[in-house]
């Protein structure tokens, strides 16, 4: 099966426009803070929310908008969570308001989110003041996805976009998506801030089941930080024109959507991880030759995690007693005298643990190895055949200053 | 009841002396890297270990030697963690060979702690050559909880020590203690490395209770990095050299021990959060009006973790949105529109969040409070009347930079 990249991130599938503006949530002028995608039709739409017990205002407005499976549009404000804040429900359903009155879809058919500041009000006048001119822009196709991809983005420092297309039968299929986080991202999550478009012909329960899925192991499968935000969202709209007959089942054709859909949601979850607050490195975490899969992604989950672990990362430090000790406490149970590690990057692979006993290796090897922008840290055990991969970053000087005064 | 402090440390009560010195563990010829504590008869004992599934070798030597509630000394190393380590096992039990050996004391009876890097081979050569050195100054009563104290640290900037006096009735009984943790350090753990001694008459079932139940509102409620160590131990040794009749129930002795032994703990515990790598200040999390003590302290570990708190603490950043979002990914379940939460420290207090929702406050008073080096996070729900308090310190840049190179 060919995935095949292609430009256009959320306008690339049919149906589709998207733009972005600066509105006046944020102070400064040159940063777009407000974006919509819209469809020409009525879509197919499944999404995944934060399991934060504490959730933003627009998280519970889309629990009640998407409940009968579809929606149309998409609208997102950065610089204010809406969380925490005063008028926060009425607040986020004039933004969905504002979307219906200006390009006449039903309100119950658009998506609201927001991303920033926590426990203030949000300036939803500003908001609806600057749909009309974002509405104006949805025919500049050109610009549009990356105009909205960077109207959401808070404390990144890029761009996160892709589209692919699959072929299904003999029609092609287009996937696209964009996404924002760097800060307050934890695996335990729904999601960060992630809007998939497609053009497949997917019923709203298929569209659920391959969203679920795939977000399980990859969008869940990256820690920046440990803090699961109270707002995050992965949106998926299908707007059925590619022409398919609509996937009603687990067929081949579903099969084909489904590989589309992974390969856009890893692309997503890896760039938001290796743009983690501060990073300098993607740190991936591969665990094989566990007993199951449920087992080894908490093993990878717990060395990712470790500020220990990612204080080395960023040190280029081989340093593999944090890597065990992280193991160790993870909460599961292994043979502690069974565990191989090894560093793997374009520079070359060390094994600094075997059997569970710290080797002498070449420090100056393990340094090259480490200094590489990917570093993969791949764990053996000894017990069965289930693996899992997750990723994360190394722990920064730049993670605390940025943290240390965000807010002011 | 009056608990007084006093001076001496671990030698403050009857019966114990104690030693540090280098003997090359360590490369740094100016630092201590062996301490021993000696008792002058077998004493009462208890201890508690690390729950990390990765344990050192003399965790598990310890665990044996422990077993029968009795033990007379204890040595120490820093520098080396002889954990995931060759040999490992067996250069615990030289370590305590040696002290049999210099002392007289039977090796059963005597504790083993190391504390340093994971996974190399300790020098446990220059350790046997060090203890009768070690040992021959051990009647050097003036400055031995120090030397002591000084030879278990690692990324410590300060030394931990403390002695209280209780009366048992007309007996007066002391209790001292030393510690050592900065980095590394978790809630869900046995400890640190603490050694406690005490010349209380008391059976070892009863100071096995005593010491759990300390641990447990203590030192299991700090937190630095959320890394749980394999090497935690706390040691309590009893000589029963104050006179008192032997406590071997749930009296009114036992209370006033009990008393005596949690204001030495919490000094101790309070004094490694204050001293976490790189921390410029101690933060307590406290949270009140809750159904559950075990509640409470979930959600207080989960504020007092969070990656996102720790470096706006060190911003001065009243950032509640963070602290109410820690709450939220805590996994208890809780009314999100009862929350309280103030800031309070010598420069005065602040209200930021009043049912779950943020309010207007005075930036520049906020600040003032937050800058000063003990920091209290008040928060409060309406649900109960159970309380916890928890504690642990900012994330700073010299966080990263101590565990970015500590290896090497």
């Amino acid at each position: 099966m060919e995935i095949k990249k292609i430009n256009g991130g959320v306008v690339a599938a049919k149906g589709f426009k998207a733009s972005g503006i600066h509105c006046g949530v944020r102070k400064n002028r040159t940063k777009r803070d407000v974006g919509i995608i819209l469809a020409d039709n009525v879509c197919s739409a499944a999404a995944t929310f934060t399991l934060n017990k504490v959730k933003a205002a627009p998280v519970y407005l889309d629990m009640d908008h998407i409940e009968n499976g579809r929606a149309q549009a998409i609208i997102c404000n950065s610089g204010n969570a809406n969380a925490c804040a005063t008028d926060g429900y009425e607040n986020a359903l004039r933004m969905a308001k504002a979307v219906s009155k200006a390009t006449g879809v039903n309100e119950e058919d658009v998506l609201v989110c927001s991303t920033g500041v926590i426990g203030q009000r949000l300036n939803v006048e500003a908001i609806e003041a600057g749909v009309p001119e974002a509405v104006k822009l949805l025919d500049n196709k050109d610009q549009s996805s990356i105009d909205m991809a960077e109207a959401i983005m808070t404390t990144d420092t890029v761009r996160k976009e892709i589209a692919v297309s699959v072929m299904i039968g003999d029609k092609e299929i287009k996937i696209g998506g964009i996404c924002k986080g760097s800060g307050m991202i934890h695996p335990n999550m729904g999601t960060m801030l992630a809007f998939i478009t497609t053009d497949a012909c997917i019923s709203s329960d298929m569209l659920s089941l391959a969203l679920k899925e795939c977000v399980r192991t990859t969008f869940n499968r990256v820690s920046v930080d440990g803090d699961t935000s109270t707002n995050d969202t992965c949106i998926v709209l299908a707007s059925g024109l590619a022409g398919n007959k609509e996937i009603t089942s687990e067929c081949d054709s579903f099969k084909a959507f489904f590989a589309g859909l992974h390969e856009v949601l890893l692309h997503l979850a890896r760039a938001i991880a290796a743009d983690g607050e501060g990073a300098t490195k993607l740190v991936t975490c591969t665990i094989s030759g566990v007993e199951t899969e449920d087992k080894a992604e908490t093993l990878a989950k717990s060395v990712i995690c470790s500020s220990l672990v990612k204080a080395a990362m960023f040190g280029a430090d081989a340093n593999v007693g944090r890597i065990v000790c992280a193991m160790g406490y993870s909460g599961e149970d292994f043979d502690t005298t069974a565990v191989d590690v090894s560093y793997i990057s374009n520079a070359g692979s060390i094994t600094v643990c075997k059997d569970g006993l710290g080797l002498a290796f070449d420090e100056e090897l393990a340094k090259k190895v480490l200094s590489e922008n990917e570093v993969t840290i791949d764990i053996q055990l000894k017990e069965g055949d289930a693996s899992a991969t997750v990723w994360g970053c190394d722990l920064t000087y730049d993670y605390v200053k940025i943290n240390g005064d965000y807010r002011t």
